[in-house]
């Protein structure tokens, strides 16, 4: 028997399985999301926040450098169907890696995946796992200027959480600037402000969670 | 006259190109610090706050993947000689980028060279500019397992800045753990704390830089 070699390029070959992941999860009516935002944005305090208050039956993903912290934190608050990735030094994951991750969860008994990326701005935006819907998570403390600085994810993101609103007043943030930066990469964004503390704007993401469910 | 292809990895060629930054340095009599932390950790407020107050004649080269944003920041803080690299995409800054950036800066005429790479926690610790000294920065409002989760940054770096030390006690921020797990990646790590609000830790930082060229 012949074989072939596809000669496919590392960004090639992970849009080919990631249009694959994408298949499985539509054929399992799974709507999956890509949460993407910087070390210490709040992305597994928010997936915290949902494992208690999103009525929905959904799992996590988290992947990291190194260490199951996230998935731990997640398992802990509630979220038994949680799960995680270590890397190993990559800086972002890749559609194979979720690939062989979904192949250890019941995808018939859920709704909704979520998947915690790597923190990291920049290479993230790039890799798609065969999600639904790419989420930025931004945060107060970060600073407001990371939209025009980071541009290849909010051009990417249909939505954008600015979380940690909380600290909105006591810092240095021009709020309606960082809209209108989302709103020049992307004009259809949907952009949610967010608190874990007060539970601010949850309501209003999850409702939008759902919307977006039907129509996938 | 025949030609060879090396056949460099990407690397490989890094790694010439920044023994060679390292040689002109040396040869010039330039300190070089790479300093390293994610996006929104305070790395440019940093380096404002030393150009107020340190003492030198030193330049500034800034990478971003987008803008020129905090290379003007720096600028309009008091220190002309700052340069801004756009990386285009790139999540690091690599000693090409510094080999064509340095053309443009009188090194005879400074004593410190800092570079401030892309806000990244992952990719930037892979790639030597040809540095003297590699710096990390965290700070506090990003949560206190950073160490933990990004090895392969603090196994490199020589310094580590735990910075917005102003809002510890505001925050759940086990700061000793931080240490521990910082010293458990390298036993000769030097810390630093500092706040360019209260300008705490600065005078320690700004000597401990001066000690540090004397025996380079």
């Amino acid at each position: 028997m012949k074989t072939q070699d596809l000669n496919l390029s590392a960004q090639e070959s992970n849009q080919l399985i990631a249009s694959g992941n994408r298949n499985v999860f539509y054929e399992s009516g799974v709507f999956a999301v890509n949460i993407i935002g910087s070390p210490g944005c709040g992305k597994t305090s928010i997936l915290e926040y949902t494992a208690n208050h999103f009525d929905e039956k959904f799992a996590v993903i988290v992947g990291d450098v190194k260490t199951a912290l996230d998935a731990d934190r997640i398992i802990k608050s509630g979220q038994k169907n949680a799960y995680a990735i270590e890397t190993g030094g990559g800086c972002h994951l890749t559609a194979n890696m979720i690939r062989e991750k979904a192949m250890e969860i019941d995808l018939k008994g859920i709704d909704y995946l979520f998947i915690e990326n790597v923190g990291n701005l920049v290479c993230p935006s790039a890799f798609d796992l065969g999600e639904n819907l790419k989420i930025a998570v931004l945060s107060i403390p970060e600073g407001d200027e990371k939209v025009r600085k980071y541009p290849s994810l909010f051009i990417r993101a249909a939505a954008v959480i600015i979380n940690k609103i909380d600290l909105l007043g006591f810092m240095d943030y021009d709020i309606e600037q960082v809209k209108a930066d989302c709103r020049a990469h992307n004009s259809n964004v949907k952009i949610f402000e967010t608190s874990v503390k007060t539970g601010k704007g949850f309501d209003e993401f999850f409702q939008y969670l759902r919307d977006q469910r039907k129509h996938f």
